[in-house]
């Protein structure tokens, strides 16, 4: 499949100017980026209309079936969010909910302009389903639904078996989900796994200031990024998703091993669980990620509201309305995404995935174009993606979804399926 | 004009239960809620497609034509951005611009559901022009061009005798910037004019610490509502837009006057200014509005981001995520808004202003069902809006605008504008 998208405004990277010109894809990749190429014949051709072309967003920490979630566990504390709804609805999980789930996220995803996503959740293979009828890029972590320790590890080989080979789109992350929920025989086995395999690893590490306390108490003073360090655990880099309560030393660690701060601002905020130190990542030359969390949490999967909260919550936190850019967030929400999940993509550039998103430059949020970054960052919204272009294909094309399913069927399968969840952990009659 | 919406589901205001039924329109007023009524023979009948159909949002700070500077002022601190950039933009400012300005915010303001507004800015009359040709609800606040004391005060005394009686959808509010900008005797005269007049006044209050604590050092130790009631401004009531530094003796006093808040959560964040303490003023008993401020410091004009930061702002500065909930943020887009504005509005109630909205239940952002208001409030964006009425006539309709002046127009005026005022202040060449 060739696609030319031409009279295009072509953004190449988060920190780069603006050219006009067009783009061709061929096989799921860009060709060619702002010049017309002799002897290219398109199998279809898009008028662009003078509007923005960009790199995809890289969605780089998720849980894309929590999407069944959403709207039935707000206004809580945390402890009653997750212990008096999340995990009596989770109990309830199918792997059909996942994929279904899933698909409804997916949805989301391709309508803001979503197209690589980290997902870690239950049953894997259903959230592999759904990214590949939908063509996005997908990094699978963790995974497992097991108990027991020898179960866990024998999920996690086959996982990595099973997906680490499969297509350049999908990758797998062997993890588990925090070291608060695991024991550190498991954290050092998952360490020897990494080191065996040569795998990069995946966690959620200090996302509150509990799990940082409760660390330090079980492991001898230790900090999460501390004793996962003292392991191993990241000996081939990896992500660690949130990273709120990493200090200065902990940083240091995590860059010396190669570790990448997934970033989840409104997560965060909505779970009063705090403010990553964005400036001090930066500051220590990291490249941070950006992620929206699950949907039970969040409650969007705007990778939009999360550049606006990258760079707008740490002004604030710092009380320096300079302290983190535009072109910061909107590298966190493309490139340095891709770099971090190891997949070639996040800019239009020769030979990188074909995974591009159409802004409208035409919505009033856009307007004036002096500050075309600024506006993608600070003003723009979901509603702005007129088209989301994944491994070459269109997913989403003003209003209509290409996900291999429709999206008739996706809605009713998710509303029956919530209702049932909810029932089950009596949350409704 | 009678129009009926009917096949939609109605949240007749931000507390109360979904009902499914329709809604008669006449002359610019809602006449019947949920039910058909005999005899009524529609202009325009529309199928809501079983959407949602609520009250359009009061945007109650902003100051309409500074969309003018969007994207020209980012990630610079308060002091860099206001005397570097927008003060030296503002200086070159002619009617006509703030004319094209306000009505390029108006495109935005109706896309996102925005059906009334205040607005303090220079130019009323132009503001007032581009509120008329669109059909939104407005109240004019301050408003004078002048530097001397007499000529401020005369243009309040002309601004109020024109604005005040024109139309049941325009109110002027007597006022000026702020404390800091403004002598004590200005302030004085101004309270005296609310004195004779009976009208309540509008300010900008205790938006930084800055401003506070210069404040209380002026003026022997008074925060600004202690100066500003001891001058007798608030005696009628008013609006303060910000009241990010009101302690618990500040509210406590502006409560007394009746005095409403109004919260800017997206401008004050990215101007790294603080979080107004909403929880506290709900607390205290008071109903707060809210306002997007310019976009020259939000940079959008979305309430669906305000009513997110609203609640979810001070979730985390309370470490509470049960601190306010998402009908508290409902309730200040819209009902709260239009009853501190003085506007019959702000709830699908007979005799109320038809400002109406209609919100897309088909978009994944509002998918799955359970939790509707959680889905507008956390959810939801302007890309969510399928359609906007206000004063009963359709301003806005899936991506058309009916607005008084095409929106190409609007662009390429704002444009030339633009650059114009960045020559002017030696920004571009």
């Amino acid at each position: 499949m060739k696609l030319r998208l031409y009279n295009a405004r072509l953004l190449p990277s988060a920190r780069a100017s603006l050219e006009e010109g067009e783009l061709l894809i061929e096989d799921g990749r860009i060709v060619s980026v702002g010049k017309p190429r002799a002897g290219f014949v398109a199998d279809r051709s898009i008028d662009c209309g003078k509007n923005l072309l960009m790199s995809g967003f890289c969605n780089a920490h998720a849980h894309a079936a929590m999407c069944l979630f959403r709207g039935v566990a707000d206004d809580m504390t945390l402890e009653s969010w997750l212990y008096d709804r999340i995990f009596p609805l989770e109990e309830g999980l199918t792997e059909e909910d996942v994929y279904w789930g899933t698909m409804l996220q997916l949805a989301e995803y391709v309508r803001g302009g979503i197209t690589c996503f980290a997902d870690m959740y239950f049953y894997p293979a259903a959230v592999l389903a759904a990214a590949q009828n939908a063509g996005l890029c997908l990094a699978l972590c963790c995974g497992s639904n097991s108990e027991k320790e020898d179960d866990i590890l024998a999920d996690i080989a086959d996982f990595y078996r099973l997906y680490s080979t499969l297509s350049d789109r999908v990758r797998y992350f062997p993890g588990v989900h925090a070291e608060y929920t695991s024991t550190e025989s498991l954290l050092a086995r998952v360490a020897d796994f990494a080191a065996e395999t040569g795998a990069p690893t995946y966690i959620h590490l200090s996302e509150t200031l509990k799990e940082v306390g409760d660390c330090t108490v079980r492991h001898g003073g230790l900090t999460p990024p501390q004793f996962l360090h003292k392991l191993g655990y990241f000996d081939n880099g990896g992500l660690a998703a949130h990273c709120v309560y990493a200090d200065k030393d902990d940083l240091a660690l995590l860059r010396q091993s190669g570790v990448t701060p997934v970033v989840n601002g409104a997560s965060n905020l909505k779970l009063a669980s705090g403010v990553a130190p964005v400036a001090s990542m930066l500051r220590a030359g990291m490249r941070p990620a950006l992620g929206t969390d699950g949907t039970a949490s969040n409650n969007a999967a705007s990778m939009f509201r999360e550049m606006y909260l990258y760079a707008c919550l740490q002004k604030e936190a710092l009380k320096d309305a300079a302290a983190v850019t535009a072109a910061d967030a909107l590298a966190a929400a493309t490139e340095d995404g891709y770099r971090a999940l190891g997949f070639a993509g996040g800019v239009l550039q020769e030979g990188m995935f074909a995974d591009v998103v159409l802004i409208d430059l035409s919505s009033p949020s856009m307007q004036p174009l002096a500050g075309v970054r600024s506006n993608i960052v600070y003003s723009a919204g979901t509603g702005d993606v007129l088209m989301t272009i994944a491994g070459g294909k269109v997913v989403y094309e003003r209003g209509r979804y290409f996900l291999g399913e429709p999206l008739e069927k996706i809605y009713s399968e998710c509303a029956a399926r919530q209702k049932r969840l909810l029932r089950r952990a009596g949350l409704c009659r």
